[in-house]
């Protein structure tokens, strides 16, 4: 399938298609299966999912790999150009730093009701930059069975 | 002077003091100077400043290389025996990493109200842990003017 052929939805399963597998990784590794692709036009320029526990480190979540990886591409800190696509909805810490990079797109599989920054900050769109547009529900259902598998198997 | 015989205040003023040492260094680098030092008891185990521009990477903030710094040095990634002695205010991304570390006690200098995080989350502790303690206002006045210095040179 030529990517310039892919309608909107077929863009959308494609790259969060990709983070999943990412999450699948993370899972293997005993990590929280979070995983997230950041992509400009339709070249993916960063993969990475969650290595909290490999790294022993609260700040290396699948989002802030990937703002690191590919502000490292583009040899410059704003991603105002890009699209983050992430299978879960990102926490306080990670949506803090997508405010900073002033990422153009933000699509995620799951709702993360507990941590994720929605139910965190006082405004709707948080510290994300007045022009990031948001959305949620892309393979919602597999980003989710991801993480309750996980955590069941932990109980 | 004794560490063992400092007052609170002097512990304060001595660490803030290094945190102002690390700020400094920033604005020598073109940086916003914010410096950073994490303490377990009395030894110091992180000493960072902002390095967004160096590293074109806008998770560089002092505090989140200092809290990945401190989880490297004691090979793990919670920090609740630790006090974070910042010059400013954390912004919302690096609260949300100091919630994620379970940090103790974080010490600031100067008030940020435009992305401090106390301006950005719907409540008073945010996204930190419930049991981390938070001051502001020591050397507030270095802290505070170090920054006005660097955005005047800037105009």
């Amino acid at each position: 399938m030529g990517l310039l052929t892919m309608t909107p939805v077929e863009r959308d399963e494609r790259f969060m298609g990709m983070a999943l597998d990412e999450a699948r990784m993370a899972a293997e590794e005993g990590e929280v299966p979070v995983g997230a692709v950041i992509v400009i036009g339709d070249k993916v320029i960063a993969r990475c999912h969650n290595r909290t526990e490999a790294l022993h480190d609260v700040t290396a979540h699948a989002e802030m790999l990937a703002i690191t990886a590919a502000a490292e591409y583009l040899n410059g800190k704003y991603l105002d150009k890009c699209s983050l696509y992430v299978t879960v909805e990102p926490c306080a810490m990670c949506a803090g730093a997508l405010g900073w990079s002033q990422i153009s797109e933000i699509i995620y599989g799951a709702t993360d009701n507990k941590r994720g920054f929605h139910t965190m900050y006082s405004t709707q769109q948080g510290p994300l930059h007045p022009k990031t547009v948001v959305r949620g529900g892309v393979l919602e259902k597999e980003c989710a069975g991801l993480m309750k598998s996980f955590f069941r198997s932990k109980r």
